[in-house]
């Protein structure tokens, strides 16, 4: 569960990835789990919102194209990427977006 | 319930609506689905992603600003999100991006 991320004034990155899952659950919980930490530790990132039914949307924000890149090159990343093409994912998709605008209603503050 | 959404070559721009639910039911899916298909019928309307658990993601795609500029200031679209103000969201962000790449592994048709 994740909240409404507190990203910096723009510009900035996010990363728009949009799932749906194979039936397979196996290793998948811990590892979402595991790579939303591990994301949270890169340099450059910003912040994450995710959420699941049928369909996945999870974006990540970043500083940079570079921490962007490096994030999707980190070995770990990697190995959860290739676990996610054969056991995980029936398809995804991925957008790399510059965030131009934002704006706000109410606190974002837990 | 939403599908991965068919988008052509970038550049296009997305607008990723993060939001926070009060416990006000009344009237609320109605309008969100009401808003969904509303959305599909205007002009640069592109696609449109959406999913909730506590937290909702929704995602939209569109040929330009000016598209959702327009989308924004439709008549009964903003009777939407004065309502969402008033009685729906404890608390939404709203971030226009720019969609510069994009990649996909599965098929994204049905």
């Amino acid at each position: 569960m994740t909240r409404i991320a507190k990203t910096p004034e723009p510009p900035y990155y996010a990363v728009i990835f949009t799932s749906l899952r194979t039936a397979e659950e196996k290793g998948y919980g811990v590892m979402a789990e595991y790579m939303a930490e591990l994301a949270a530790q890169q340099p450059g990132f910003l912040g994450l919102e995710s959420v699941r039914e049928e369909l996945g949307v999870t974006v990540s924000y970043w500083e940079s194209l570079e921490a962007i890149k490096q994030w999707k090159q980190q070995v770990e990343h990697r190995e959860a990427q290739r676990l996610g093409r054969s056991d995980w994912y029936a398809a995804y998709k991925v957008r790399i977006a510059r965030v131009e605008r934002d704006y706000h209603f109410g606190t974002l503050d837990d």
